[in-house]
């Protein structure tokens, strides 16, 4: 058997448990992410700003990646989460399979949204899919204005781009246009969202993520819980 | 034949050309490095401040590694320095074989340094020898204090490490202790060295890379370079 066969049949194995987790998460009325970004763009303080503002609106559970130590998993606990830890060893994504025995970790019925933390990586990832509705792209100013360029893949796969510590855009070098023009040039449909995850600048992140949260269909044993928006007057 | 004959297979290939690189490269004399770093850490700027620092001193060759553009490339032949580009495309890291076909385009003989910038990404390049002296593995203070303890295999199997963007460590959370306590752990014996590739505070770096190159038998045509360091007293 060649090498490329046995490739293809690594990623039709993983797309069949991804259709498995989407349909479970589906019928448990979750909405999921798959959140993809580079070591240290801030995906983690990401998690714990939106848990902390989200908290009492809607129920977020979190499965988090990392080759190893459970340190995004006690920071992310801190904000009273549930969160499942994965540590990969030497495995530089997070795969359908492990998502999958995640899941049995987790009361889905008791959730709105599943937030997956991908590993710390901009490559690898965004071949497996896990069962996500969503797929988001972060990226942060630190790591310089060709990031998009550099990793056309991802920023074709995204539903939704943010770009992280826009507070520190005065003391690096990025050229916002840039950047905006390759996201533009590769996926003309995505949103980039800019943010700063240390400052209260994630209204238009919460928002999305409320409306596409509340567009999952209700489960049926509870009312939809309404949405005020973060920004007045929409986004 | 199984998956896991196929991957090991594939890692003793890619071995078996590191070694013929690994021979070439010191025939020519020439002292080579593999650096990763995560996307963004400063790589590309760390070169161009090494090539206009070391320009007449030594002459560096580059081969740099990215999935898509060649604008790393474009800015290191702008300091002067012989450039090759591997796009990878979706590839997450270089192998030998890349390398050795890199080989092939640059004059070896009239080279004392040959630097390989890897695809940036912290895991996957790790396991991959390419033929190099020694790898270098490259953190910057904006990924946060965590990331060592998060790629153990990066930090056990590099000769030095690099700790990029110390200029900005006062308006970002990193922990100089927590960095510096998780290296210590994870690899006793190697050296970690502070560095801002925008000012000029890469001197440690530049006597780490000339005592490591003229290290190397000097070739039969040429007399060894001497070695004034740039910081006064040792190292």
């Amino acid at each position: 058997m060649s090498e490329i066969k046995i490739v293809q049949n690594v990623l039709r194995h993983n797309d069949e448990i991804a259709e498995m987790n989407r349909r479970r998460l589906r019928d448990a009325g979750v909405f999921c992410i798959d959140l993809i970004g580079s070591p240290g763009c801030g995906k983690t303080s990401l998690l714990e700003a939106t848990l902390r503002r989200l908290h009492g609106r809607i129920n977020i559970g979190i499965v988090a990646g990392d080759l190893a130590t459970d340190r995004d998993a006690l920071r992310i606990q801190a904000c009273g989460a549930k969160v499942v830890q994965i540590n990969t060893g030497k495995g530089c994504h997070l795969d359908a399979n492990q998502v999958r025995h995640a899941l049995d970790e987790i009361d889905l019925d008791g959730l709105d949204l599943l937030i997956i933390e991908n590993v710390g990586n901009l490559i690898c990832p965004v071949g497996f899919d896990l069962g996500q509705d969503a797929k988001v792209g972060m990226f942060s100013v630190c790591g310089g204005d060709d990031k998009a360029a550099k990793h056309p893949h991802l920023v074709r796969a995204a539903d939704l781009l943010l770009l992280n510590k826009i507070d520190l855009m005065k003391y690096v070098r990025f050229h916002p246009v840039t950047f905006r023009e390759d996201v533009e040039r590769l996926n003309p449909d995505v949103d980039v969202i800019e943010l700063s995850v240390t400052e209260p600048r994630i209204d238009r992140w919460l928002d999305w993520l409320l409306n596409k949260t509340l567009e999952v269909p209700a489960r049926t044993d509870t009312e939809a819980p309404e949405h005020t928006p973060f920004i007045q007057g929409g986004i």
